[in-house]
């Protein structure tokens, strides 16, 4: 196709003037931004601190109370790329989100996914459709699409937490849907554990009752103790000699729903991973977005061939098709979450994995 | 939560401040925009006239050349709440395609999902890896994504049709690959059937070769003569007192993948429906967004309480979550497309269909 | 283990009497016909002539009516290695149908899943939940568990097809449900074409109404002439140079049910082969049973290495894991079915297919 | 149809004895036996005790080497109403399996399905694709289709425990494959927890190894101590008033594959139940078998209309469509396992639960 940009004479300038006039838009003159041989996110890689988050929730904590209308104190990363607009993705939002003591954020319900990841705190149970969820560090809660929630702080000291929505994806394919609960929650309990673990948080068994299978998981909080048991067997195993991590130095276990084996929303994957102090992944491009938390330990990420040292708290964000890799001389806990489901439930998935260390 | 929009007092400001620089973004400042209580689409529900579209195609047929680059002389319809971007809904794309007399568009593969449906004409051939698939009015071919295809007019005529894509959804979520092929088409035999519907297009038959269960369909072209008697076919049941339409004097078909019974391509639904002289459907709001095309006859379309006339060849889009409902006098053909299946798979689909007529 | 069966000691003697008495069978002392190296089915290939089935019918005609009670006038193969039990495998009911002038087989329904095959004749309708099917030579036609369904003759000539069903298994297993209809049929019109074809059988065409995914097919008929194009159209493709055909020579569908790709109904597949002059399949084995019918020409089937000539009408059965293959000097077309839908929604499939010719 | 029975006059019975000889068997003879109008098993509901099957296990341990050939000393429940076979049901085996001190079962691999439960005793290590597993009361254990396995006694002490397959449903199929393995064991150390445990019995977390969906469960060993505490969590929960128990008094847990959220292994069902003293379930009948071990406690079951006392260790078996129900006064645990998987994938299944008490 030769030359057509320069081509601009008159009757082409009236041609694309026309079109404008009626809402029509020629493929041929942005063909390569809308279609690129491969993807080219606008969002960065990128890195927060928590040394900076935590201080800034604790400031909006003095500052902006809690209460129905904003509903939740909640301080989203706005990658770079982006705009200013609050999504650490295109499809992913990522908060850290900040209950003083004493403090409620009331119930609602919503068409999004959400979930919470504990770095550091407890004394906040998350109420889920009438059942108390305590949080304590390392815990992983879910709040599935239209569940009412709500959280209270039930202690002294404030208390800080992630949540990980589909804000931007449900935005932009116009499928949000939204109604307010109860102004306080409608359970005020402090059970250690809640109901749904109580049913469901037992290995490879399941209550007769519910449906056989769940569009997302039914266990409302996945414990630290598992999860760090689950890791440490991983790398035990390895010193045996026997198969179990994701690589070598590398343990990880994916976060599922029990009815399914899937994914624990339809729309957010999320997973663990544990480096042997030592240790580096292989770099690999995956379509799709990822949000990493280090939860504990330090290490460096490479993102697009820079290197950054991150330590407990830090989020780091993988735009789709970015090369990234991580490594940890002392090792390294690390909490994770990508739109993978989106990407395989439609087929767009790939992966590239480096064959070199 | 009272007031903190009026309690802009300096040291908030200054916390607003701090998070922009450090690239974060309240929630409580933009929740009923970024979660509102129903889908509120930034897309307008739009009508585009072919007594538009086909002029303009031609004055573009005249002047810009098709080739390698920008590939397609595609005009994509931009829907007016979109900012000018080549969507015609935030998911997807539509366009009409113009190719000259014995004109070529070279092949090409990408990871989107296309479709063409023809309102007219007839004369060139689609070649789908290797596969020429001749395209006629009335027919909806198939180029699931990562196959091979080209264009070629046969005749001394112009032929323009419409292609339907998920351009806007893979470009959200960065999930686009792109390859050039071959500069003409592999294959310029022009074979009044494809092999591909030589092998697939069977009612209820398979042949033994192949997967079990493909990703998109097999059957790169849904001829007229089968849709057409299928919709006749639903029509004569209800004279005869047996159920089949969708309502009363509606009759629709869905194009399916006979691999798996579900929709033709993993993001896009097609369908085909007939209405009755004197027959209206029941107003309806859907999650996800629709196209729809007149195939043939006149009618009226109600857009969010707005009434359009429309007829052959014209183009409406329908956002998510806006009513709409379509009634004829003297009888309608509509080709309708959707996201649907990106919907649906995440579970995010929801309709609301009026009681009343 | 040494000799425990020359160890009859007096004690052992005792221990397997009391074994016995307190309904007790110890496992050692018949493994290896319990749990044989390969399957080693008691049934025995075989093969029915029509020229013996058709006579023995009529003669039935004559003598036996057929009317609520019997309810059909079938006569079923009996596999020689299954001691007279009316199971052409121990699954599989294979049996020639016969009906009379002017005869009607009351409506019934049961939990057995059922089809027939024609291989000659035509002028019989079968009324499947009130929608008359006609039968025709080369028709397949279903009646899936748990539909009313009655045959009438409207002619003045008898006609003769066979049913397959899976009376076997579902007696096996103990999951039988029968239930009585009414003595006529329900509807005694006599369409070319039934209505769940003139809603079903439209190539990758589906109506809107009726649940996504079926248990059974909802085509009630699979025509002649749609199964020959399609062979047809295999062995051409084959001559131009394309993949098409299961071996070359060697054209075969499936019939399926358009809801899910899949087989037509939960425990019976079927299939239709042809075989060019020349052409012979390579030798297999396959976990599950299988039963052919010879539709027209004449041909050689190898069964666990023993050679017999068929021609139409022929049925032929093939145990589990018994070596077979099939050959024409003259060309030959070839209806079958099987329990594979058994074998593999329960993972117990397998296949050897040997690498010569 | 009248009377053919009575009607056998020379010229019927000369067509019957024509059936015979060409192996051919008429329909409306026995249609009755064939086809009934609900399922009416030859299997007979029928209890075996423990008070019986040890001592007898007991002989066979010292009179009958364990080794090569026999394979196993196991020895099954032959239902009084199948003949003498040794299948507790039509589909199913169960059998108790007896190990003497020091004793090893040698390593094979058979195309059936299997599981262990231990009623009582320990010692014993199972070792599965040479991992091995530890038993203990309580434990249930699986080997799936085609995975090597052995025993080993570790101790002074003998141990008995139920085996349950799908022997006479493989037998049956004609899908039976086995092979040898090692003469003893390939491992035979002695861990508490098997490999396959630490890196899969973790609630709701998976390693990223291994596929995503397993056609069984990758979960060597359900261990008591989970069992008893999702047993003791829903009566609590009952208690403390919330949903959880099966039905009023009854909790019940469904041991499940973790990569599907479906049943361990595609043919056997298994399930462990609890009843509060006091409770009674509701009487019900279900297409398919079922038998149950009771585990602890004492209680009645009533199968068709006869009460049983029952204690530990006692084996129930429950043909189709038999009314059951269970009660204690003092409280009862109860294993069960049935082909529950057979019968649901090949949609034959159906409940019958009565509304009174």
């Amino acid at each position: 196709m030769t030359t057509i940009d320069e081509a601009l004479d008159p009757e082409l300038k009236q041609l694309y003037t026309d079109f404008e006039a009626e809402n029509l838009n020629p493929l041929w003159t942005q063909l390569g931004d809308l279609m690129p041989m491969a993807p080219a996110s606008k969002a960065e890689p990128f890195v927060w601190r928590w040394s900076t988050l935590y201080p800034l929730a604790q400031r909006a904590g003095d500052l902006v109370p809690v209460g129905r209308g904003g509903e939740r104190r909640a301080i989203a990363l706005a990658n770079p790329g982006l705009g200013g607009a609050p999504y650490v993705t295109p499809t992913l939002w990522a908060a850290i989100q900040y209950l003083g003591p004493k403090e409620t954020a009331p119930e609602h319900r919503h068409s999004q996914n959400a979930f919470r990841f504990v770095v550091e705190g407890e004394g906040v149970w998350t109420v889920v459709n009438g059942d108390p969820v305590a949080m304590r560090r390392g815990d992983f809660l879910l709040t599935p699409g239209w569940n009412f929630h709500g959280h209270h702080n039930e202690t002294d000291q404030p208390m800080a937490w992630i949540d990980g929505l589909d804000i931007p994806f449900v935005h932009y394919t116009d499928t949000a849907f939204f109604e307010f609960g109860a102004d306080g929650v409608t359970d005020d309990a402090t059970p250690d554990v809640s109901r749904s673990e109580r049913l469901w948080a037992h290995p490879g068994l399941r209550p007769l009752v519910g449906l056989d299978r769940q569009t997302s998981s039914p266990i409302a909080c996945y414990r630290w103790e598992h999860t760090d048991r689950a890791l440490a067997e991983q790398l035990a195993l390895e010193d045996e000699g026997h198969p179990g991590t994701a690589e070598p130095g590398h343990a990880a276990v994916r976060y599922t729903n029990p009815t399914t084996g899937g994914d624990v929303m339809p729309t957010i994957r999320a997973e663990f991973h544990r480096l042997r102090p030592g240790a580096v992944t292989r770099p690999r491009r995956d379509v799709g977005s990822t949000v990493f938390q280090v939860f504990d330990g330090e290490g460096h990420v490479s993102l697009a061939g820079v290197e950054h040292t991150v330590a407990t708290g830090d989020m780091v964000v993988v735009p789709s098709w970015v090369e990234w890799s991580i490594g940890s001389d002392a090792g390294l806990d690390l909490f994770t979450f990508s739109d993978a489901p989106i990407v395989e439930r439609l087929h767009l998935n790939r992966t590239l994995i480096s064959e070199g260390a």
